[in-house]
């Protein structure tokens, strides 16, 4: 298998940093240049279908784009440490909080990035009513994620899930618009220290 | 269990639909008036946590939202027709094709609803720039659907899946908005003509 991977953007690094929560390190890792519009060449779009990168390429020649669709895969593949839940009712509450942490806060962040940030004004057409939408958007968001890790260590469990890969890479990205969780949100504060402190926050960083 | 479920949102009647098409009759569906706030009461947040619809009570007390993961639990307790992929590639290759519906149209076209809809100013505080840009990114997106609908007779499979329960509910919604594809789009016509005569299609409706 191969992962075309792109090191700025934030979609492919929560697949590195699954992959060595994991110990994966026999999956080949191409380089994706963005900037340079590697991912819009034919023969990308030809293995891909869309622009879209992360990109997993499996042995038969097929590939699966999204990362969540491509952790998913990875963790049937390697099943220990179990990140995506272990029965039915553990996996919805894993699932329910990953879509809340996209949706609340890694979307609405890589979106004020996106239509805030002038080194992207090259990828995007910026609005800036949606990157000021966006940012009030993530700052509600961090409240709801306060009061969640005021009850509990990690955001979906007991211990490390993809709920917490993909919220903290959303925040950490989100550095480039100095957004930052305030003093008050104490929990997130411990938690996003935990977080940067594991060794899988320097995959490929 | 119980669905607490909201007749007029785009989100619960993928669970309806999803129940539907597995002949679910068992869960107990209670509705929730959205427009007259009765998802932000005390009772309604103790329960299921954030201000959402739908959410699925447990027989345990404990409750699960976000229409996804409450689809894939109830697939792992009512298993056929299965609508989640039968195999970790085939699984992936779904879970792809629904993040695609779900973040290129599902999404985009209920944006488009909440910030150009005159019913929806009660809710949302609009911004017509977003509702653009929405509107705009579906249009794209049909395109992308179309192209997938000339090789294959649903979105993700050679059968109906989860990936075209989303994102024919995110399309029939935005009626509202009167978004509809271009009859340059022939395969999404198609298509949706079959999911429009679906039994599933007027679940709940």
């Amino acid at each position: 298998m191969k992962l075309y991977d792109s090191r700025r953007a934030p979609n492919p690094r929560r697949v590195r940093w699954f992959m060595a929560e994991k110990g994966i390190s026999d999956i080949e890792i191409v380089e994706v240049n963005i900037f340079a519009g590697e991912h819009r060449t034919p023969d990308y779009l030809a293995k891909a279908g869309l622009p879209n990168v992360p990109a997993l390429e499996l042995d038969d020649g097929s590939a699966i784009t999204e990362s969540l669709a491509i952790c998913r895969y990875l963790e049937a593949l390697y099943p220990e440490p179990n990140l995506f839940g272990r029965d039915p009712k553990e996996t919805a509450v894993i699932e329910m909080w990953t879509r809340r942490a996209e949706m609340l806060l890694a979307t609405p962040l890589m979106m004020t990035v996106r239509h805030g940030h002038p080194a992207l004004a090259a990828l995007e057409q910026q609005v800036p009513e949606i990157a000021e939408a966006n940012r009030a958007q993530a700052e509600r968001a961090i409240k709801v994620f306060d009061r969640r890790l005021a009850e509990s260590p990690f955001i979906a469990a007991d211990r490390l899930t993809i709920a917490d890969i993909v919220a903290f890479t959303g925040l950490d990205f989100a550095r480039m618009v100095k957004f930052q969780p305030p003093e008050s949100a104490e929990h997130v504060r411990r938690w996003a220290d935990g977080m940067r402190q594991r060794e899988a926050a320097s995959a490929g960083v």
